[in-house]
């Protein structure tokens, strides 16, 4: 942008949403619901009913909306070969953009978006399925079976992952990120999903256009980039001089500070203490001493807090999560989100498509091909 | 968006680019040339180059340009196993996002961005072979092969599709169709793509954002769905009334007006004049008879004049395209403005982020599952 200070479309509101409000830059509220109460008391399939639908389900509704989710799971014949096509090597979140896309080709979208809802519930059924599937197709040799007992998205991913019924606190710990990974307002993957919808594009090209924007180091791959800077260092001291060095330099640094958060990230404490208790052996441990140095470094000098991304990294990998799964998980929590924001819009629509200011040549005339210099 | 009269950004500006000015909506400048200029004087593969590199190629650039297009035109393995998994009734939009993102998967860009310029180059050449393969494969049960004599994006694309070398004025014609939709500032498309660079995601999930966001009826999708109204009518003068009646009922009609011109757009007297010289026969000549029908009754009763889309409509049936391949020409072209927006938010990059109006409820205190109603 021309104006790197005050450019981005910082402060500008591009619009009203009554999903989320971040409460001025202090707080996090989803549909009236604190962030916080919703962490410690609810569970990731009732916060993205709550955020879809606007109201957090009664138990019926909760017991029908996770049954849907379960029978989202299995895979289609044509999407299984086209994850058997994906190189094992790629990228996760390319993966997921190509089956979310190659799904709105194999079971597209009605044209009077009947099916909206629906189709959002079997996207988050359906993600862990197809991460695990082209995963442990390409590196463990084998074709998993999306079927299991585990009734949530949380517990399901972590036994497909580890092929093993998962720890109770693990799945804890996992509806806890879910929850606050879950909607942001107007982040940049939902505002530009807002902008899909906005066309009268179908969902799976405004989800697709989520996880291609969420894929930046700058959104969602920040959790990745903090998990690999964590790991350049051996113990907290040495992770203190290599942010020292780093803060010298002026490089950029992932997990701190925030666009809207003034003080702080009210979701930080919270994954924090999920960190914290996740932390059982003297590695994992030291990883989370490790992770405190940074943010008291980072703190001390430049008053700069941690945000989300930065103590989600740990937990993740405490939870015995491969790095570059990180974002992956927040696509599948973050489509809620993509989800609620794709229906206000479609239901008062206008075209998103701002102006710019023209800062290049003014009108020159055509030169012929032969007289090109 | 909240406030409908005012909303979508409409106005705003959102950054500053030099690569396109629409002249406070009474023109279009291409990096300083006039639109009219180039789509008169100018091929596509100069265009495209123009908007890339800023400036317009001499010979020997050209040469070399055209030479790599040529060559990215073969697909690779796993991509036409890909293409063979997307069904045969697949919305060919669907097909173009799913293949750009499965390339995103085979073909990653380098983590440094050195490649943007190669991969952009690599997606005009490949996107006529990925169309027509997938096409071909499905409907008329063969692998068609990539190589022509053909030096031209425009002629390929024609000569694959029919299985035979293309008419020169219809090859000439589609020049100035791509040249047209090549660039248009900040459109939705554009402005997505760039929401995607500004998080630092790589070039092809913002390709894949700007496919998705251009596939809506209200952007890219106009030209098929103008097709579509002109299909309706069978003689001018039924055409005539059934406007009447669809402005009676203030039914949206596509390929009319437009978000940032003010009297008219620019491109519309052109492709106009292409959709008149390509109508040959009686058919061909009811059709455009029709579609001047529709433009004169929407002028006369609301003043509002057609846009690129509306006379693309039949310029592209014409030269025997089928409708829903439209917008995916659409894209073809336009992956050359993209690419150009790609390249300027990279290289003075500040997060797209922008602030909502929050019109939800206040806070409110969490109920636990047993006591809702």
């Amino acid at each position: 942008m021309g104006n790197s200070k005050t450019g981005g479309l910082a402060g500008v509101s591009a619009g009203s949403t009554s999903v989320c409000t971040v409460g001025n830059g202090h707080d996090l509220l989803y549909r009236g619901y604190n962030v916080k109460d919703l962490a410690r008391l609810s569970t990731f399939e009732e916060v993205s009913f709550l955020l879809i639908y606007g109201e957090l389900p009664n138990e019926q509704e909760l017991k029908e909306y996770k049954q849907k989710l379960i029978e989202a799971r299995p895979l289609d014949e044509n999407l299984k070969q086209v994850l058997k096509c994906i190189p094992k090597d790629s990228n996760p979140m390319d993966l997921m953009r190509t089956a979310c896309s190659a799904l709105g080709c194999i079971e597209p979208e009605k044209e009077d978006f009947s099916d909206q809802d629906d189709i959002l519930i079997k996207l988050m059924g359906k993600f862990s399925s197809i991460l695990l599937y082209w995963y442990h197709y390409h590196h463990s040799n084998k074709e998993i079976s999306t079927t299991s007992d585990e009734d949530t998205i949380a517990g399901y991913f972590l036994e497909k992952l580890h092929n093993k019924k998962a720890d109770e606190f693990h799945i804890k710990s996992m509806q806890i990120s879910l929850i606050l990974y879950a909607e942001h307002e107007f982040n940049a993957s939902t505002f530009a999903a807002r902008i899909a919808a906005s066309t009268l594009s179908d969902i799976y090209s405004a989800i697709t256009t989520g996880i291609g924007v969420l894929r930046g180091p700058l959104h969602g791959g920040a959790n990745e980039a903090a998990m690999k800077l964590i790991s350049n260092y051996s113990n907290p001291q040495e992770a203190k001089n290599g942010i020292l060095e780093k803060l010298k330099n002026k490089d950029k640094i992932m997990g701190f500070g925030h666009r809207v958060y003034v003080d702080n990230d009210p979701r930080s404490p919270i994954i924090k203490e999920c960190s914290s208790s996740l932390a059982k052996n003297d590695e994992q441990k030291n990883i989370f001493a490790i992770s405190e140095a940074i943010e008291k470094t980072i703190w001390d000098e430049k008053k700069i807090f941690p945000n989300l991304d930065f103590y989600s990294a740990s937990s993740y990998n405490f939870m015995g999560i491969p790095t570059n799964f990180f974002t992956p998980l927040f696509i599948i929590s973050r489509t809620s989100g993509w989800g609620a924001h794709i229906i206000e819009q479609r239901a008062d629509n206008k075209l998103i498509r701002p102006s710019a200011e023209y800062t290049g040549l003014s009108e020159r005339k055509y030169i012929d091909l032969e007289k090109r210099k």
